[in-house]
């Protein structure tokens, strides 16, 4: 869909998961390690099981609305492939994006299989997601021909962060709880998810703004730019849900932590270690 | 040999040794891993290592019949490499099969010195069939000057299958038992053997079928589409064997756990304890 | 800043770090390793620490200067992007500057982070300076369109260093302590600095030198050659330094050695098996 | 030196170190591996030790011969760079040359450093050649700029075994003792010492031989093809002397076991356990 909404709808994708990630990997760190409670370590390896679940259920469902969004539109191809009478292939534009979709259906099917408690190889979801942003990549590398050179630009710069970003999540797939690889990859989503927007804006100004010259060199030198900063948004957003987290993680652990002091001095104040104890783990965290 | 021939061979090939990993790593797997009986650990290995042995013969074999069908057909160099009259090499394409073939060669010697009870370095295998992709690649990458921009179009896509493999191939050097990665290659090898196949339908339509437009924009948008659907056939053929390979082992070793269990109920129905313990395993399995 | 000063302050900022970490990291390992004293354990992690932090503080503090003297230059844009009379970008090379310089500020502020006892993922300050150096890359590599093949090939030099620099820091990133990686980035560092002076020199004579044939092929063969001597000379510079921080740790762990003995002599001169085995530990550093 | 001399010099300078590594490296493994003697783990270290000083010490004496071959044959610039009379810089090619034999000094140094008891950060070596491998692809990269089509594919085939060499021995930084990368770096260094004989004999066909049609694109496609045979003659080269070196290891090792037998046998002939142990070791070896 090679207008504003075509553009919009991956953006949204791409950066609802880039923030969730934002969101997830500091709390698994946080509960998993410094910060948490005591008894964290048990619970909470089922909730996050189940989250890898919803998301993984989540990854088919967007992708299944991608493929039937870029099918079915009104100037869609409608499923059908080559129209016999004119010898010629049907909008692959949209059949190309649809394989897009398809591919990170593949992924979402992956993280499924990851956290159900069947058999599969340990890094199978970081692969599956690697290979549907490689095949991203490739697709849109060939994508672009014959196109002016600001939209030719504007799409070339975003592969670096789809190739970055299947570079990265290839190596999680040995080094998978790596908090800064994990971290890396969900900046480079939120980075691709705005990258969207701005293309979006850049090529087809929603509201009848003014058309850019898709021909002048300094267009070109202020968008890759322009990519810089989004990146730079991306990582203080990055920081910002970081803090947030660990702040969140850190209260609730001391009222916990209150809750249960309280608890224990009622029921056993005489028993002064284990309080001690306790004590010392409350002000650790 | 540029004809349908030439590249369903190589295709076959290909096609047969990623059909066959894809069944062989996922049954390591299962019998060394969580799916196995009791006493596999120690018989499984000699079966593999036999395996092995014989992978190592047929890819010798096949390097052997690649090497003779590329010098001996009818239109082929026979072995003969420079034309003193002419002052002119003969048929260089088919040397250049040749010599592709031969590192496969080199590569199936260096599978049965690993298997063998020999002294081999460890990882050579890999190292061997990382050579042989590379050397594949690389003399495809000098392979298709001034040819039409599609037959150079499905040519290079092939290079990312035969590159990729060669990068993950490498990598099990190092990371020998990894089983995503043997996945990761047993897919590529699907990928490269029906892209073979695809090549030859697309450039020598076999049956006089209609010949493509080999200068088409278009074709070579769909042609770099297919190529992402052949993978994502891969993926789906590898998940298939997968799962078939699962399920039988997972069926025999509860088969063999029953055989079992009557047994110890025959002979020692006194021994409760063992007895619940092997009940136990079974449905563990 | 197109003129002699604007390649001398970023060449500068990169000599002091490059020239900084080539002391830090072997008195670190000097210190920490071999040749340090008993106690050197305990009290050196607290210093080097606060090394870090100053380090950290230095890095945003310079990329300030640099954002400051690229806006505010007399022919600079004062913060304005846009020229809405001209329908035009304003000093685009001076944004893109600033904003290289933005991406160190982060790297320092990570460095911060790292250094502090706040809880950030381990490897955030390597990822960040491997980042920025990458963004530094990226942005020169479109920079340098429509310029004199001398011009171009000067800063394509540069890039090798650059990118280099970002894939040897992103290494770091999991092998974070290995002297040799350490080295080897604080070399890139000088080299960069070094070549940025040359730069200056190459393109903007200053003293009204002469002007060089931004045209001629045998200067631009000539610069590459020019290239590896600024790196022989940068590796002289690392290996002076080693040696000589290797010599001064040394000579004082043997000074305090010796204090150590003559303390111990007055005051347990009996205690004879003690005073062995610290003669022993004097002998051995 | 553009001449067959100046290719046949630094082919066997290459040629001499990787016949020395395929025999060095399988010698370490056999030794202090599987097939060694009972004592051979104190001794061999040493002797391994000293050889790698005087591999060190040689490398530094070629590095000079070659800057001295360069600079200081009748044609070339003896120690000249710019010719202020004409402007002009002086023989930059021998320059350029000299330039490279440098860097592989600089790794000479290197290795006598990590040999040596001086406390050198480990895989500096390793990193030296590296390096000087990369500065060798770096500079014939831009070096072959207006030649004919067959010499710039000549020494762009060149490129990759440097370029694969260097990535290779980077990663033994790494992981220094892994035999497979050890006996990898020998082959590519075998491929660069006969390939660069086999550019002699192309470029500068030694006693008036026929001169190549440097532009026919069959010429090239033969050399790609060529430069394949002669990497199959290095693995040849490689397996063979693993073999001898494997089998002279293993026949001295059953010679002394058997001396030493007989030794026991004068000797103690009545401590029959020791005996046996011995016997089961002569055998397993």
């Amino acid at each position: 869909m090679a207008n504003f909404k075509g553009h919009a709808l991956p953006g949204s994708f791409f950066l609802a998961f880039g923030l969730w990630w934002s969101v997830k990997y500091p709390l698994q760190h946080c509960c998993g390690g410094r910060g948490g409670r005591p008894g964290g370590r048990t619970k909470t390896p089922l909730a996050f099981s189940r989250m890898d679940l919803i998301e993984g259920a989540v990854k088919v469902f967007f992708a299944f609305v991608g493929i039937m969004a870029e099918q079915f539109v009104p100037d869609g191809p409608h499923a059908r492939l080559y129209n016999r009478e004119d010898h010629a292939w049907v909008k692959l534009m949209n059949w190309q994006h649809s394989t897009m979709y398809l591919f990170y259906g593949v992924s979402g099917i992956a993280d499924l299989l990851t956290a159900s408690p069947l058999p599969a190889p340990p890094g199978l979801d970081r692969l599956a997601l690697s290979l549907a942003l490689f095949v991203e990549g490739f697709l849109f590398y060939f994508h672009v021909h014959s196109r002016t050179p600001l939209d030719v630009h504007v799409h070339s710069l975003l592969l670096v962060a789809v190739f970055g970003g299947a570079a990265s999540t290839f190596l999680e797939v040995f080094l998978r709880d790596s908090p800064v690889l994990q971290l890396f990859r969900a900046s480079l989503a939120i980075l691709q998810g705005t990258w969207f927007w701005q293309i979006g804006f850049v090529l087809y100004p929603p509201g009848g703004g003014e058309q850019w010259d898709e021909k002048d060199h300094n267009n070109i030198m202020f968008i890759t730019m322009c990519y810089c900063w989004h990146y730079a948004a991306a990582l203080l957003v990055i920081a910002g849900n970081y803090t947030a987290v660990w702040c969140c993680v850190r209260r609730r652990a001391a009222r916990e932590g209150e809750d249960m002091e309280i608890r224990l001095l009622k029921t056993s104040s005489s028993d002064t270690s284990s309080h001690k104890a306790l004590l010392q783990e409350s002000e650790e965290e």
